[in-house]
């Protein structure tokens, strides 16, 4: 957490998050009006919060990671825009989760990376799969965002079939599941044997680019492909 | 800063900078051992971190963003590993010029994105080139690090050409500079226009996929492609 963070927290007179974020921050949960709920949808959530501020509260909406990376900063401007709030709207960008998992996984995102989220809920598949190509042929690093949920488990191959089709099998990948959690999880593997690992919805993969090397246990990417730096 | 980042710093015995990144923390510094450098490249840097470290001391190596995306974190185990270094490493996640800037924007990483640096000092121009082109082609949000230097100019228009053979000239572009920083200077644009801004060594560029709009002044990226969301 940032230091802005906290004290948007401290400053709020309203929280509002998923119940699963705001057991994290428990300790800035007293005296303030809080909006949770297990089951609520984001679009929900978001309508709540804006409508509080509306009224004229100080409102923090929480979310994971940081919420201008795949998360609730879209939606919310999205519904400014569409239903005319007046109220003031300012994002405190977070650690996503491909900052802290390079920070676990030593130091991979060295050089150009993507990041690409095989959720098809949204998106078509052959928009995620030619972004996969796009990523595999380019020698591009890339963190896979929702890898795998309990109904979608296919992606996963795919994208590492694409992977192979441009890679080495010993390109080292790294899965980092619930980073910075309790029940945090770390493996450093290869795109032959990554299938092997447990990967699920809280996981996220970061794919080595051609140059990426693993050492003890970690997966390092160099800065350069030229050689030209002298330790 | 995170509260992780403030916790080293306090508990560091040594702190080691490039000079200016230490005066954005001299609350920091007082009561410590300071390496600090106007001139010093990043290598010595590193290596006097480590010796520091080696002869028994807490030592904060503190570099700008997210030591893990683009930064010292893959120079310090690089040299680790070469020099046979046996003191304990550990990367503290910051936030990274993306997550900033895309804050400052609005919202523009709420989809699937690409990072590329234009420096070619380490990297073959034919490298960037085709990830730019894989990076446009299929639609990636692009955070462009490093546009321009004073010796580096033209990769910035070639970047954008290699855009332009795949997006619309309206397409939004936000451009950065000095993020967070006392010097900071925003501004949203088209692909088109981009070119017309100031772009400098602190800049760092987001250009929209085919999706994303400017509103308000501000960036934002819809999460998806079919409209399945009902504000």
């Amino acid at each position: 957490m940032t230091l802005a963070a906290r004290d948007t927290l401290r400053n709020a007179d309203v929280i509002v998050g998923y119940k699963t974020y705001l057991d994290l921050i428990e300790e800035f949960l007293p005296g303030k009006e809080i909006i949770s709920s297990q089951m609520m949808k984001e679009v929900d959530r978001c309508r709540q919060a804006l409508d509080s501020a509306e009224s004229g509260k100080t409102v923090a909406l929480v979310c994971g990671g940081d919420p201008g990376i795949y998360a609730m900063a879209g939606l919310v401007y999205e519904m400014v825009k569409e239903k005319e709030y007046g109220c003031k709207v300012e994002i405190i960008p977070g650690l996503a989760a491909i900052n802290s998992c390079a920070a676990r996984l030593g130091a991979p995102l060295m050089h150009d990376f993507a990041a690409i989220s095989l959720s098809d809920l949204l998106t078509p598949w052959e928009v995620i799969e030619k972004r996969l190509q796009a990523a595999a042929m380019a020698d591009f690093v890339t963190a896979i965002y929702n890898p795998k949920s309990k109904k979608r488990t296919e992606q996963i191959g795919q994208a590492r079939n694409i992977f192979l089709q441009h890679r080495s099998p010993e390109t080292p990948v790294g899965i980092v599941t619930a980073a910075t959690r309790e029940n945090e999880k770390i493996a450093v593997t290869t795109l032959e044997k990554m299938l092997e690992n447990d990967i699920g919805m809280q996981s996220t993969l970061i794919i080595g680019n051609s140059q990426t090397f693993s050492w003890n246990d970690l997966i390092i990417t160099p800065r350069g492909y030229t050689g030209k730096y002298n330790l």
